[in-house]
């Protein structure tokens, strides 16, 4: 079977272009700093401080475009460390998620909701899904091999688009307990 | 097959009655605070900072009794926090591991080696271990099943004693990686 990119995404934030006005002021636009793998994702210059109720992380990267809802997406480590209990959720989904403060340079907002731990995830082209013989929302196991810690990731859910690029995104706490692995391949 | 215990070790460190010293004052004993799942093994009152590079960690659990040699096991996560590359490795196995600085009460010691990840595990009764079809030192896989993050570990190495306990360990990233799963299964 043919090997799948393993990408690991640091905590990071999603936006709406009413945040983006809050966190940096009125008529700011988000300021591309690199490409993602995903075509018209990126990652910006602007950073913001995610505030919950035991401690702050500061300077989170933002991803642009700006979205519909905004969404602070954290590992589990990061969550429990500034005391805030956020599921795990596919992207959007973010009814009854936690909240938490967002800090910027030109003023902060109260997140009521908006605060997960993403659900790991395949994006797929559908040319690749043919050939991988799944469907959109189907529920796959990754094999990774990371150094010393190598293991299946169950519940990864598969998301198919034309508009995507072939990657598996994990958290920083899967990566870590995976060995850092950087390839998979769909097991059944 | 039988279900195995899945505990979670948070960050912490072991000590030499040396360490102990230097770090709480000549003729300090280490005071048991709790018992552990491992017979003879208990956490302690007693905490220290443990200092890298970049940042440090406050208040990082002792575990006694004391030992042959100083370890810090800390999650991949942490040790890349505080700045610190540390490998995976068995408990012991400490040759060429990281170094840090622990900072207690009396004093501070510079370790040159001694901060691993640990290495995930399962502690065998010899008993157990003829029940699941098992050796010591055998790399074995296990199915957990945690909230929305089902996996199979593999690279889990069997410990097999009398004095041990049967359960299985892995640290706060593993725990987060599975949703934190409390209870596995051995699969071949």
């Amino acid at each position: 079977m043919a090997k799948i990119l393993v990408e690991t995404s640091a905590r990071h934030i999603h936006l709406t272009q009413e945040d983006v006005y809050k966190l940096f002021g009125e008529g700011h636009e988000l300021t591309k700093k690199k490409d993602l793998s995903q075509p018209g994702q990126f990652s910006c210059e602007e950073r913001v401080t995610v505030v919950g109720p035991k401690r702050e992380l500061a300077n989170v990267s933002i991803l642009g475009p700006v979205r519909k809802a905004s969404q602070v997406e954290l590992s589990a480590t990061d969550a429990r460390s500034i005391g805030i209990s956020a599921p795990v959720r596919e992207s959007g989904d973010l009814a009854g998620s936690a909240g938490c403060k967002l800090v910027g340079p030109a003023g902060e907002i109260d997140l009521a909701e908006g605060v997960i731990v993403a659900k790991r995830h395949i994006h797929m082209t559908p040319e690749d899904a043919r050939s991988f013989g799944v469907r959109d929302k189907e529920i796959v196991k990754v094999k990774v091999d990371g150094t010393g810690r190598a293991l299946i990731f169950d519940d990864v859910v598969v998301r198919v688009s034309a508009s995507y690029s072939t990657a598996m995104h994990i958290d920083t706490d899967e990566s870590n307990a995976c060995g850092g692995a950087t390839s998979g391949e769909i097991v059944k």
